[in-house]
């Protein structure tokens, strides 16, 4: 009995890693909302009902995986913006660290709109809370490099590279007919639409910021 | 046989208007995702089957929707504009003017992610010729109002209104659970988020461009 119960925690704790990462690995091959709690679990090997005593949903999960790449993603960051000053070179930095990761860039974009809406109060909070320390981790790594911004104007950048990514993402992944029509209109591809659309976008977004704040 | 036959084209165009009425309406009730091609035909009085005569799936209707409320917007917004000079007065007007709109926003922001993923080469066609004329028009009232953003830079504005609008609008209506753990941390409420957000982003976008431009 006293040796079950010392054992329960790590036992939670690897069979949620175990959970995690299937989804993960899942969402290397296909689109978030293309990966039902069935299919999840039968790649754990556990039946839903138990994948369901370690998350809420499978949105709880998915945003848990998110949490993850997003920690990972600011640590990556951190180094490669190492002696990085100037406004446009920063913005461009965080935009192709970005585009180098599309599982982070398909989570953020369901962020709001998929995941957020099947999960209790108590993930939501959770969720939450480590999702502004990222942004705040994020908003002080470029306000470091770029002291013009303010530390208002550092947390709206933080905040819009969320909210960009997640609107430019779709376009990222058009289907086979819309792509075909871009084609016929001239338009580049999908990949690099979104990879000079991001980094156009934050650029513009940090170098709005910095003469405002300075102007 | 010959007054049938002269009649048709109008009886086309008055399905179509009807059926593109109800789905205008029932938008006002609910968002995109919750309205199915069934309850759609249901509401206008015909079978799923005859809809589908006049477009080529449900996210076809909306995608229609979208390119008359696009055009209503702007529109709308060419007289909001009158005697509007000033880079950050353009893009608050813009913001505001789009605040106002719920139904676009909704439209805008399922329109890479959802609507154009079910639909024909053709309708997919139609509709990015549309979408480019209203993304110039937009290019083309700022860059009257606003001529140091330059021509290119006008372009990136009219994307940058689309991706930031379809990015920052699921954040506008959080589940009950998402805006309770935001009231628990300070944030403000959900329609202020994004009208506020909307218009910083947007005022940044501009103003980056400018000062890129002339910089």
């Amino acid at each position: 009995m006293e040796f079950q119960r010392a054992r329960r925690p790590e036992q939670v704790a690897q069979r949620r890693r175990a959970i995690l990462d299937t989804a993960r690995r899942l969402l290397r091959e296909r689109p978030v909302a293309e990966i039902s709690l069935r299919e999840l679990s039968d790649c754990v090997g556990l039946a839903k009902s138990n994948v369901l005593r370690y998350f809420d949903s499978r949105e709880a999960v998915f945003l848990e995986v998110l949490d993850g790449e997003w920690g990972a993603w600011l640590d990556e960051l951190e180094g490669r913006l190492d002696g990085v000053g100037d406004p446009v070179a920063v913005a461009s930095v965080v935009a192709a660290s970005l585009v180098a990761r599309p599982l982070l860039c398909e989570l953020v974009s369901g962020m709001a709109g998929v995941l957020e809406r099947n999960v209790s109060v108590e993930s939501a909070r959770g969720f939450k809370a480590r999702a502004g320390v990222h942004s705040g981790r994020l908003a002080g790594l470029v306000r470091e490099r770029v002291p013009g911004v303010g530390e208002a104007g550092a947390r709206h950048f933080a905040h819009a590279v969320l909210v960009i990514t997640a609107g430019l993402w779709p376009h990222a992944n058009p289907t086979e007919a819309v792509a075909r029509v871009m084609r016929e209109l001239g338009s580049p591809g999908a990949a690099e639409v979104f990879a000079t659309g991001l980094r156009e976008f934050l650029v513009n977004q940090l170098a709005g910021l910095v003469a405002r704040s300075t102007g």
